[in-house]
């Protein structure tokens, strides 16, 4: 049944494994069944999914016209509710979802020619329904991120966030908790969930089609409800740069 | 030799694992042997270094007067190239280095109280002596990320990313690799380094004191010379946010 390595996470430390495999996903694709029978999960183990499979088993696609660059941007700006800035193709919107990202999450590679993935629905939702699935499929107690590749200001490159989860907090507050000194932190608002996101991206890889991994042996602790959309999405009026 | 956990990672995967048992950090302390004491590296290995630590040892500290708020701020003010946002305590500012970040970087936790710690003057060059010392203490192939923990625009919570770096590349670029639907890709140009930092700080904690991890089994493609400064840092022309 388990194609991909597992075994316990080193002691005090993590594992990060790919889990292969899933072959191409389609509208109405069982995620959680075909995860499980790819990996053996152990209780405490978060599972991260990239957004392009949830968005392909929930049928979140529109059809575009692969040689109209105005389908895309009429598809980009459908998805947003606002747009902050635009240089050249490029869009930096704020989704109906409340992320703020390029070209609001709108997705051409590893798709259908002809396909244009959106951003899931309610990423938390289809974080918390993957989550159900596994652990009727397996038993286990897991926790669910839902990913994606986001850019940032200020810094090249992209990296992989959250933007779903459940089963995980998407922010650990250390606030109160003494430093090493004995003092009070102020403001260690950790964002684990993000922080997991980039994890997991290190062994999946762009081109190798590996849409899934298991963060194994993250502080319990962590392991509530969690949301994205409620812990990690910053209000308007508390954000210096919108 | 060894009091943290060792041993390979797993087959296609990564292991993390964190490197407690350093000690109080003083100025001139040899970083790179001290880490070799307390953990068995491997060639390949990327180890990941805090901030803190390394400005410690450095000795990039001043004194501030801990109960006067404006000798804080002056300290950051002479940190800071350019001001981008203000609000109350919280100072968003270019550092000289080319950071953006909250404070410029000046940090008064986990520091003797008098006493501020400062960004090291050059991270990639902090990097990569203690990549040298590492080396030379272990005969091991080894790369090294420096490490520290800034917020984000538009999303809460904090995540720790790479400001140097020796012996990993910072950016992979995966352009015009392709897809696994045998298309190119565009525009995937994956900020490893930071997804290292922030893989990391998982098993840091921010009250345990634990300054060093080991992030075990990266793709060997990645282990090349590396710079923060000369792959991440966007030139301001390119930048849509300040």
């Amino acid at each position: 049944m388990t194609s991909s390595p597992s075994g316990p996470h080193p002691p005090g430390g993590l594992a990060v494994l790919p889990v292969p495999g899933l072959g191409e996903i389609r509208r109405g694709d069982d995620l959680a069944t075909l995860i499980a029978g790819q990996v053996e999960l152990l209780d405490g183990d978060v599972v991260v999914v990239t957004q392009k499979i949830v968005s392909k088993a929930e049928g979140a696609m529109v059809p575009i016209d692969p040689d109209d660059p105005d389908d895309r941007l009429r598809i980009i700006e459908s998805e947003s509710v606002r747009v902050l800035r635009r240089r050249g193709d490029l869009v930096i919107s704020e989704t109906r979802h409340g992320f703020i990202c390029a070209n609001a999450g709108v997705d051409l590679s590893n798709v259908e020619r002809g396909w244009a993935a959106l951003l899931p629905e309610d990423s938390d939702r289809s974080a918390r329904r993957i989550r159900d699935g596994l652990r009727a499929a397996t038993g286990r107690e897991v926790a669910v991120v839902v990913s994606d590749t986001f850019g940032r200001p200020w810094r090249k490159g992209v990296v992989d966030v959250a933007i779903g989860c459940a089963g995980l907090a998407a922010v650990v507050d250390l606030r109160g908790t003494a430093d090493a000194m004995g003092r009070d932190l102020v403001a260690t608002e950790v964002c684990v969930a993000d922080e997991v996101a980039s994890a997991a991206e290190l062994v999946m890889g762009k081109a190798a089609a590996v849409p899934v991994a298991v963060v194994r042996g993250v502080d319990p602790d962590w392991l509530r409800r969690g949301s994205v959309s409620e812990e990690i999405l910053r209000p308007p009026a508390e954000d210096l740069f919108r």
